[in-house]
């Protein structure tokens, strides 16, 4: 009979314990930047576990609350980021905190890109295997599959030697104001930008929706590589369908659901 | 004191809950669709190990005790499919149940397929990687491999935009009747057919045959785009080749048995 | 004082069973097919954890005690084959046992090599993808990694055609003594040889031996096809080479202790 | 009652052994070779991991304390190479300890280049299947990404035959000074070499550095072949970019820190 008050109490602090994180979370309603970061944290694993980001590459997320602040993971590989690794950045790419930790050299892309485009409340910049050759071999990336609707008829190239020919030191990076506005003009109103033989750069509404955007661009390139090795003439989606598959086609929802239950237990 | 007696209880129910699934399983065997859903279930999940699934595709089998209804998940990524998902729906393409979930918008791809083929007792459509350059470069899909034999001498392909000249807005998805009717005029009396830009949609007589030619038609694209690679000119299965192909090797049951047993622990 | 005889009959018990796989190891001394036996089952795990090996396939061992006898699996999935599943064969193909379980379709290849061969051991039966292509394409798979010294300059390729000419019903599949024996001859001394739509057949002195080899000639086969992709001009090993590279290299048993250890833990 | 006493220092002693690990890290802080030992134990697990060495390959360190020596494991796959597997090795190539253990045949590659590359603290002899058909195809490996701005406009191209055409057994491996000194003159002053149909040499001012130039050599030979597939003309970095990019890039801990986290739990 003495077992059971103890029985008793251990279940009442296990239902507590478990019980925790949904108290945490109901907590974050309050703050519309917390869940954006959550979904930084939870891109960053999942561009990872899709091979898609490797040791380099950045998610962000917009500030909902002041539209003129941002928030990115400090200079680190992606699979590691967690909350404490969040930094909050204005948009003339300073830290807001002055104990923040070390920023990613290129978070220039993100701040350029939030500044040119209002629309964007997200960047993702990857250093993606698939789309790197479309950028060195000079073939335009185009929208072959069904879910990748949201390309437009080809896809815009960052040649940064158009926007360093001045420079002392002429580098692949965009570590600069001068290379992210260059980036962010090039860009213009699309989705996505590749980047001579560095990766590409993807932008959306939601860190999901970029997310999502990443991933099919991933694909589309797999694809539109595959498909010219068999013959150099291929069917692309045409203006028609393009105009049709953003209403047809873009829940980022399910993707994500998917993408995120792949992820290793504990991510 | 009084814990004790609670704390039974809880555990009493636990238990009938733990083996509630047993004695469902033995229920089973009075229900010819259970076993047919349970392959629905399985199929999704093989089918999304073997990376032919990712966030969209479908499966779905005929019910086995009335031919005009067929049983397919609700509108989810194939990887979270479980009995609590499956959805009885009419061959008009509405839910038997005024409570049923959402499903899947093209659905009108296994309506119109059953409608059209009396034969098939299950549907697959899938986004698969390995068969799209094939549907864009228009390069037809042939039977390679000795366990491609159920291939025709050349996959036939949907081709959306021969359904939908006269719509108003021309997507690339199977959305309606009208377009899972030409699909299912193109499929005729083959097992796959490929889809452009899509994806691929396989027929079978049981969900375990269709999966397992899901499969097969996966491996014969890869070997065939490998092999073009290496040449334009390949030997392909003949007629005799084909004909004798169907007898001398199509027992599903040994690569089911296989792919399932790939699948993670609890799948 | 009264845990401490609990607590030794304990550990003791555990001794027991800790040490009594080492009881029955110690008993395989005696059976010198015992060994090569356990070889086969570990080989089939590794050649389907390598990728080589899918739903179909199979390896056998000749026997030590009896070289007129063979040991193979029974028709199964090699992920799955266990001790209890190997099935001792006669070279005219028959189960010794009259209450052997179903044996592969296939055999006629191993029987018809082990027939033809008294060096060889062990044979292999694989639907390696990365040999189809070769096999369909017309185009000689050659040694062009140093690992791959035992590959002769142009590896044997055998087209059931020209065996089934005059079959009323022609397969794809070596059912038969007939069609065996074909392979074999077309196989000569030769280590390897090529099935068109099918696989490969490879042999050794040992299961270790066709093991490796059986990995070497598929990554061999990555290789050229690789390298064929960039120039069709390639250079391949030369006599000299090939001269030397046997004695230079073909241990087995540092690439096979390698394999072994990556397969999940259990296999 | 006399178990209890045993079990005790059964206990004791257990304790004893498993803390020993720790002993033994905290006395590394005096051992400058220890820090560099584990790295090499690390990147052999990490080049594993990463698909870059298989069964075969090494990494070795030089010695800091004293240059002339240097650290390699002994003859075993680098996927199992653990503390007690690392041998010291003289700079003429015989280990230091008459006790060691049997070395890799090719440590002449490492020995050869530590003699004539004062700069070099670390070698990597893998068999990576992404160079190796460059090195067949007579195609030169160049730099193409942003991360691979350690690589000349040419990566040199060790070809065996120029070095032992007056052997009377010529092989493929390098397994004597002279193949060794010859590998090394070819090297000259490069970060990397490739080696006909046997894969590539890399060296680096750490264990680290050699490990992520490896990698990147690896990332860089997949793009440009991707690359080359869609089109012959490939832009590469040019002179000013190479400049630039050994100072704008190459901070190997934090890929080092990716990869190593990468590795499955115990590694």
């Amino acid at each position: 009979m003495q077992g059971a008050p103890v029985a008793c109490i251990t279940l009442f602090l296990a239902a507590i314990m478990l019980t925790a994180p949904c108290h945490a979370q109901s907590s974050q309603g309050s703050d519309p930047d917390e869940a954006r970061i959550q979904d930084v944290i939870t891109a960053s694993h999942i561009l990872t576990n899709e091979g898609i980001l490797d040791s380099f590459g950045h998610i962000s997320t917009r500030s909902a609350k002041n539209p003129d602040h941002f928030f990115m993971p400090r200079a680190m590989p992606p699979a590691l980021v967690s909350r404490a690794d969040i930094v909050e950045v204005s948009l003339d790419c300073k830290p807001v905190s002055p104990d923040a930790p070390r920023l990613n050299g290129e978070r220039y892309i993100h701040c350029e890109v939030y500044k040119a485009r209002n629309d964007v409340q997200s960047v993702i910049h990857t250093h993606d295997l698939a789309v790197i050759p479309f950028s060195i071999a000079g073939i335009p990336l185009k929208p072959v599959l069904a879910q990748a609707g949201f390309l437009p008829p080809e896809t815009p190239l960052f040649e940064v030697r158009e926007a360093n020919a001045s420079e002392k030191k002429r580098g692949m990076l965009v570590l600069n104001t001068i290379l992210g506005d260059a980036l962010a003009k090039k860009l213009g109103a699309n989705p996505v930008i590749l980047m001579r033989g560095h990766g590409d750069t993807v932008v959306g509404g939601s860190v999901r929706e970029a997310t999502v955007r990443t991933i099919y661009t991933h694909i589309d390139a797999q694809a539109q590589s595959a498909a010219m090795a068999l013959s150099p003439k291929i069917t692309v989606l045409d203006n028609a369908e393009l105009e049709t598959n953003a209403a047809e086609n873009f829940d980022a929802d399910r993707p994500w659901q998917n993408y995120k239950q792949r992820l290793p237990a504990g991510q």
